[in-house]
């Protein structure tokens, strides 16, 4: 069973790397670029076979590692 | 318009950050982790209204700056 996490800054963090992208965007041209965030994709290949079961433990492998929860937000899904 | 960027590596190329957190799953008693693929998500707010040209516009800033196409795939999504 695959599952895929992407981990993202929350709002109101200040995202350096999103800035940086954004600059250089400019620079090279790319005009109307209002905001960029940048964040993680986490692709896992699990032998789970039941969703459910697979889907709570990624949700406690981001609680514990995959995610820092006092700055970043977490998202599931299961495919 | 809103929109979002995968940007993974590509089959074969050799992915340390994912054998890093896959080693640490299994340092925290995470059993049955077959594979893990880190990759980056970036998501763009931009100026253009047009869907199509925003797709065609994000696909040029994926090839010129968002991913080294030599190593890395990218989708792209507007949302």
């Amino acid at each position: 069973m695959k599952a895929r996490v992407h981990v993202t800054l929350k709002a109101g963090v200040l995202d350096p790397q999103g800035a940086a992208v954004r600059h250089s965007l400019g620079a090279l041209g790319f005009e109307g670029v209002e905001r960029v965030r940048q964040g993680k994709v986490i692709e896992l290949e699990l032998a789970e076979t039941d969703a459910a079961k697979a889907e709570a433990s990624v949700k406690d492998m981001c609680e514990k590692l995959l995610s820092n929860t006092v700055i970043e937000n977490y998202t599931v899904e299961i495919l």
